[in-house]
């Protein structure tokens, strides 16, 4: 279904369909300004259930929220060579301001090291005042040439930590810990399998020592790297003069990392769960979880059927459900099915006059795994326990079935560059490769097949007999994950 | 006290108390971009707690959010001609993005309007899809000459509601709503009395029909301006053409409304309460509600008060309370009594040996109504209880003190600008007088005593006998309130 109504196939064309679900299912749109959106409302609350999620972790973890400023002297983005190089092309710069040329450009923050180290350094005496763990949630603006609603916008929203430690190891620690927190809530809350791994240097981010990454499978079989957290040894100490005073009275660098997740996290949630009847949202962030369709054919029917839905939404309110009654008029029950699960509302509640009269409602779940019930009656006293159970389960099936199709689509130990090409021309997915360790022969394979090396994954993930080859034929200093990505 | 420990008392300099305060207490710093603030983390949960009260209240009322572009091309700007007058000298404007020079510079918001009703009006067809009620959390940019931490900065953070309606009335009706949730959201939540009522002509919002706003005032008798609400009739509906259908088919303008508050409101929060010792929160702002100091000599004495420290925090932490047990170590008690009391924790709670044999913690308050005791013993095992009702009638004490040195600093019935100068060049506060409705007559009281007509209050607030003259003699047609403002 799904193409007769409007929605391409995925099979047809996968970005096609992405453009019409983004649309379709009111997530984003387009404006004026090239290559900014907008969020619209259904979008922007999965964005704040993403952020209720994340920053509850955060602070778990220690970290505080503050705010630095929008711009940046050009002079301060300067003070990194390797980060301007790797910045300056993608900045906008504001010249004029009250009317008058400024007299130094600013930058508007494509990030937001340069702005924040200058600040923070006058916070840091001595040990005792370390580790700083900030964190801001805010906007930057990278000036992009082909731009993607979520996947890739000139102005995003996004958070970023940033943190300064005594030594390297706990830098290297903390790094370690923002991924697991990521990787974390990529699995409960988005139901969405990763990859966790460090980046190779040719991929890691302007400044950092080592970047890692959490890399997501995508059901066109792309990957997509969702967050990433970087260990930035001392480079922005030494650039910015941050310094402490150690126990022993000597003045030494901090050691820092900043780590980061955006509003591209939608983009992997309509990507890895979405099928040709549209949005497939996992029930912990989805803006309802629930709707209430009444079905009626008269006005008694209709007062009927609206009291019997009123009373389970405020059950379910109760219960905690994000629970929704759709009791609008001149639009048939279908309508209703078609937008809801169009717009990927984990459950529906069904209510018409036999349903009153046996005291109960009929759900029908937007995704079913293999061989269970779409369709369920539920009594109403049992509402309150049943849809919770109910929508916790299929929080699981979800993840699992999403696990599954990566497993289905993982290809190891592959040592030709013809299989290789064939995979990544054909079925795609992630690939684990050998790899000899030259940056000249990732970029070989890169231009050749498109596709890049996403991580050097970590040892959980790795494979049992890893390929003792690259693909270019010299022995393999380690085993990586390919794939054509966002 | 305060004096003697860095803090100008706020009767020699109330300017200079205010900037103190911000940086002792670690709310707000300077940073390298003139009139651009950072928001340290101690600032900015006071902010979050701001958010939660006011978007719980937007959401109760029907709003959404969403998220629209930070910038605007210019000649979107230039489409309402009043509006523009208003905003023009103030903005920031981006001419150079991706290494060239753009076609069409862009402006950084100073506010939305003009951003998102060309978007917006795709979004409306008839009658159905109105209203459309959103809010939007973002930062926006006026380029100020003068700046102040909180008050007024170049770069600050805000929400701004954007409502289109069906009718004149229903607009009217939302701007009046909105008034009163900030109205009893600053009450409840900030313990500040505001009066409320309309702005002159000349004082509202650039391409509003009608501004209302809530006025408090601060601890030196000046007032400010803490949230406004503003019917922007068909205004901006006009300048860029968004219409709806209307039941009889007929195609109308939509009548809109724009509301918003910023983090203006610490800068308000510090002064209508701070007083020389330092800061004030009210318990539902403060991001500690409660800190618990443990008194220790030695090292047993030490493991015995942290232990009991460690109960309580638990014990509280588990009724809701925000709790931080402040164990460092390397500072004395009182240092840590005097930290908290410059940092405006509303209750502290000291646990030496004597209290551990007594099975108890000493709570002191920050603030004290005339006569009540400040320290008070309670018994650990009512902790869970007795703290939050405390903090409970000190948040409702907080607000009756503010109600009542307002009250005690409003002067009614003046008629003569004699008077009227003494009071403002003097003590200061609200003076109810007449006025004659005349703009120019407005002005020149204003260049001459510094004072504005802050609003025409709301019925509730208007003198029972009113002075039937303005300052210039003339008869009045209302009365007004004035005040020297922030």
């Amino acid at each position: 279904m799904g193409n007769d109504r409007g929605l391409t196939p995925q099979a047809e064309d996968f970005s096609a369909w992405y453009n019409e679900i983004v649309q379709q299912a009111e997530l984003a749109g387009h404006t004026q300004v090239r290559g900014c959106m907008v969020i619209r409302p259904y979008g922007y609350r999965i964005w704040e259930l993403i952020q209720a999620g994340l920053d509850a972790r955060f602070k778990a973890t220690g970290h505080e929220n503050a705010y630095f400023p929008l711009f940046l002297p050009k002079s301060a983005l300067d003070r990194e060579a390797e980060h301007v190089e790797g910045f300056a092309p993608e900045t906008a710069i504001v010249t004029h301001a009250g009317r008058a040329e400024l007299e130094e450009p600013l930058v508007v923050r494509p990030t937001s090291e340069a702005i924040i180290w200058p600040i923070v350094r006058d916070w840091i005496q001595s040990y005792r005042d370390l580790p700083v763990l900030l964190n801001q949630w805010a906007n930057v603006v990278r000036w992009e040439l082909r731009t993607r609603p979520f996947l890739r916008t000139t102005e995003f929203l996004w958070q970023e930590g940033h943190t300064a430690h005594a030594s390297e190891a706990e830098a290297e620690e903390e790094t370690r810990r923002m991924l697991g927190v990521y990787r974390s809530f990529m699995q409960h809350e988005m139901a969405m399998p990763v990859l966790t791994g460090r980046k190779t240097e040719s991929e890691k981010f302007a400044g950092a020592v080592r970047t890692y990454a959490t890399e997501a499978l995508m059901k066109d079989n792309r990957a997509l790297q969702a967050g990433t957290s970087h260990n930035l040894g001392q480079n922005f100490a030494r650039a910015f003069d941050v310094r402490y005073q150690t126990e022993d009275g000597e003045h030494e660098f901090v050691w820092s990392t900043s780590w980061g997740v955006s509003t591209r996290l939608i983009g992997a949630l309509i990507m890895a769960h979405g099928d040709d009847t549209g949005l497939v949202l996992p029930p912990r962030l989805a803006p309802y979880q629930c709707v209430i369709v009444p079905i009626w054919r008269d006005e008694d029917q209709r007062t009927e059927v609206l009291e019997a839905g009123e009373q389970a939404r405020t059950a379910l309110a109760a219960a905690g459900v994000r629970v929704r009654l759709d009791g609008r008029e001149g639009m048939n029950p279908g309508a209703k099915y078609y937008e809801w699960e169009r717009r990927g509302v984990p459950l529906r509640l069904e209510v018409g006059p036999r349903d009153v009269a046996a005291g109960q409602l009929v759900s029908v779940r937007r995704f079913t795994p293999e061989g269970g019930d779409r369709k369920r009656p539920i009594p109403a006293g049992e509402l309150g326990t049943a849809v919770p159970a109910l929508l916790q389960s299929m929080q699981e099936e979800l993840l699992e079935g999403a696990r599954a199709r990566r497993e289905a689509n993982t290809h190891r130990g592959v040592t030709s560059l013809e299989t290789f090409r064939a995979i990544v021309e054909g079925p795609g997915g992630f690939v684990f490769t050998g790899w000899c360790g030259d940056e000249a022969c990732e970029n070989r394979v890169k231009e050749e097949t498109k596709a890049t090396i996403r991580v050097l994954p970590d040892e959980e993930f790795r494979s049992a007999q890893p390929a003792d080859r690259c693909l270019c034929g010299a022995p393999s200093v380690g085993e990586v994950v390919r794939a054509r990505a966002y």
